[in-house]
C-alpha cells in the first residue's frame, strides 16, 4: 500500500539563472542563432555572447524550476531537485525558488563549474532564443535524486533538457523507477524540438516505458514521432501515455487521455516575452490535477498561467496566479 | 580657453545592483521599513531582508547609473564613474552599463567589500522602498575621480546618495572643482528627503557653492530649505543655482532658471513600479540639454523618460526612448 503523498509535485531539472536582454533579428543572424531554439554553449561562447548582447535582467529560470514556482503559486505543495554551484547566482536561484514556496533540498556543488546561466534574447515579436551554459548542472546525476523526495511526491516532473547533461538521463530513469515503485506518477515535458532530435531514440523509449503525463508542443511531438501530421502524432502518443497535453501557441492546447480528447482555448494576452510559456502551462495543468480538477479545467489553468508568463518579461510568475484562475 | 567636450554627461554615483521583489504593505510594516524611503543597511540586515523577501529580479541600478543608461539611450555621449567589486554582481553592473553605451573606466575593487546591492520592495501601488547595502561603494574616494574624464564632460552629474559613503563627499568636491576649472557644469540630484536630512548643512553649502543644475522632488527641496512652503523653497533655490528642475510626481515638474519658470506636464502612464522615475527624468532633461533644446522641451524629455521607467518593473529603460521623445 502507498501512503498519502506529502508533495503534489516534485520537479527535477537544470537549475539555471536566466539573463534576458532585448535583441533584434539582425543580432540573432549576426550571432548565428536559430530563433526560438535552445542551444547549448560552452563557457567561452557564454562570455562572447554576453559581451555582445545588450543590458540584461537576471531572473531565476530553468524549465522545471519555472514550473515548480508557478505551481506553488497556484497552491500546489512543490519540491525541486537541481544542481547549482556555491556562488552568487546559485544563491540567487536558491533564494528565489524557496521564496516561491518550493522545497529545495539539493546541496550546491562546491569546487566545480559555476551555476548554469541561460542567455536569452527576446526579439520584438516576443519570441525568445536561448543559449545555455550548463555549468554545475553537468554534475547532476543519480546520487542527486533523493529517493525519499521522489517517493513523497504524487507526481515527479522532469524536463527533456535533462537529456543533455551527461549523467542526468540515468538520474531520470532512477527517479522514474523510484516514483513508480512508490505508486506515484511520472511526468515529462519534451522541452524543445532540437532537444528531441538530439535524443529521439532515448525519448521514445522513455515515453513508452515510463511516462504517465506528457507535455509537448506541436513541433516537439512531430519531432518525437518523425511525422508532419499532427493527427498521426496524437494517435501515437495516446497509445503510449495515460495523459498528453499538446500546446499549440495561440491555438490553445489539446488534452488527450485514452479515447477522450479536449480542445482548450488559449487565454487572451499581449505577447511581451514567450520565455517560460510552456513551463507555466505545465504548472497550471499539474496544479489543477493536484486539486482533482477535470482534465479540461486543468488545461484551462495551464492556459491562464501561460498567458500570464507571456504578458511580461521573464519566465517566473509576477501576477497573483490563484486569482487569475479563480481558485 | 576650453576645448569642446568629448562627453555630454559624466555620472558619478554608487554602483549598485538592484534586487526587486513585490511585497505588500504588511511586509514593510513587519520589517519596520519606511515606505518610499532609501535606508542604508549593513551586511547582516541585507542577509536578513533577502531571506525574508519574495523571489527577486536582478537589475543593474544606482541612481546616477540609471540616469547615464537612459541618457545614452536618448543619444547623449555618456561616461560613468563608480565602484563595483571584482565579483559576479560587479561584472553584471559593468556589462549592463557598457552595453547601454556608457563609457565606464572605473577599476573594480579587489579584496574588499562585495558589490553593492539594493533590496527594493515594490508595493501594489507601484511605490518602491529601498534598502541599500553599500559594499564596495564605501571605497569610492577622491582618487577614483578621474580628472581627465571630468574635464572632458560638458556636465558632471552626481547623486546626493554620494553623501552617505565616507570618502565620497570629498570625491564630490574634487569633481566639482575639476569640472569648473575646465569650464564645465556641475549637476546634482538631491536623491532622497532622508538623505538630505542626514547631510543638510553639507548639501546647502554644496548647492550654493558648486551646483549649476539641480534636480529635486518636492519633498527633497522642502527638506533642503526646512520649509513646508514650496513657493518659498523655489524662491530660495532659484537664487542659488542657474537651473533647477523640481519633480512633482503626477503633477509634472517645475523648471526654473533665473527669473523664468516653466510648468511641465507629466506624461500619461500606468504605474507599475516607480523605481528610477527621478533618475529617468534627469536623464531626459540632461540629454535634451546636450542637444541644445529649450528648457521646457528638456522638461518634456524628462517626463517622457520618467513615464517609461514607471511603466515597467525595474529602473533602466526597456523601450526605445529616442522614439518616445520623437528625437
Amino acid at each position: 500500500m502507498t501512503t498519502a503523498p506529502a508533495l503534489d509535485l516534485l520537479g527535477i531539472g537544470n537549475a539555471i539563472v536566466d539573463v534576458l536582454a532585448r535583441a533584434d533579428d539582425g543580432f540573432l543572424a549576426a550571432q548565428g542563432m536559430a530563433k526560438g531554439a535552445m542551444t547549448l554553449i560552452d563557457a567561452a561562447a557564454a562570455e562572447r555572447i554576453y559581451a555582445a548582447m545588450g543590458p540584461g535582467v537576471e531572473n531565476s529560470g530553468g524549465s522545471a524550476g519555472n514550473t515548480c514556482a508557478a505551481a506553488a503559486a497556484l497552491g500546489a505543495r512543490v519540491g525541486y531537485l537541481g544542481k547549482v554551484a556555491d556562488d552568487g547566482l546559485g544563491r540567487v536561484f536558491g533564494h528565489d525558488i524557496r521564496a516561491a514556496g518550493v522545497r529545495f533540498p539539493s546541496a550546491p556543488l562546491v569546487g566545480g563549474a559555476p551555476t548554469a546561466r541561460c542567455l536569452i534574447l527576446v526579439t520584438p515579436d516576443g519570441q525568445r532564443t536561448m543559449n545555455t551554459f550548463l555549468g554545475a548542472c553537468t554534475a547532476f546525476g543519480p546520487d542527486d535524486v533523493a529517493e525519499a523526495e521522489v517517493a513523497s511526491a504524487a507526481v515527479t516532473y522532469m524536463e527533456g533538457y535533462l537529456f543533455d547533461p551527461p549523467a542526468a538521463q540515468q538520474a531520470f530513469y532512477k527517479a522514474a523507477r523510484v516514483a513508480h515503485a512508490a505508486g506515484r506518477k511520472v511526468s515529462l515535458t519534451l522541452s524543445d524540438p532540437f532537444c528531441v532530435g538530439r535524443h529521439r531514440a532515448a525519448f521514445r523509449d522513455l515515453v513508452k516505458g515510463e511516462v504517465d503525463i506528457l507535455f509537448a508542443n506541436e513541433a516537439e511531438l512531430l519531432s518525437l514521432y518523425e511525422t508532419d501530421d499532427l493527427d498521426a502524432a496524437v494517435a501515437a502518443v495516446r497509445q503510449e501515455v495515460a495523459i498528453a497535453a499538446v500546446t499549440r501557441s495561440e491555438k490553445g492546447s489539446l488534452v488527450v487521455a485514452g479515447a477522450e480528447a479536449w480542445e482548450v482555448k488559449a487565454e487572451p494576452t499581449t505577447v511581451v516575452d514567450t520565455t517560460g510559456a510552456g513551463d507555466a502551462y505545465a504548472a497550471g495543468f499539474l496544479a489543477g490535477l493536484a486539486k482533482g480538477l477535470a482534465l479540461a479545467e486543468c488545461g484551462r489553468w495551464g492556459s491562464v498561467a501561460a498567458a500570464e508568463a507571456i504578458g511580461h518579461f521573464g519566465a517566473r510568475p509576477q501576477a497573483d496566479l490563484k486569482a487569475l484562475v479563480g481558485a
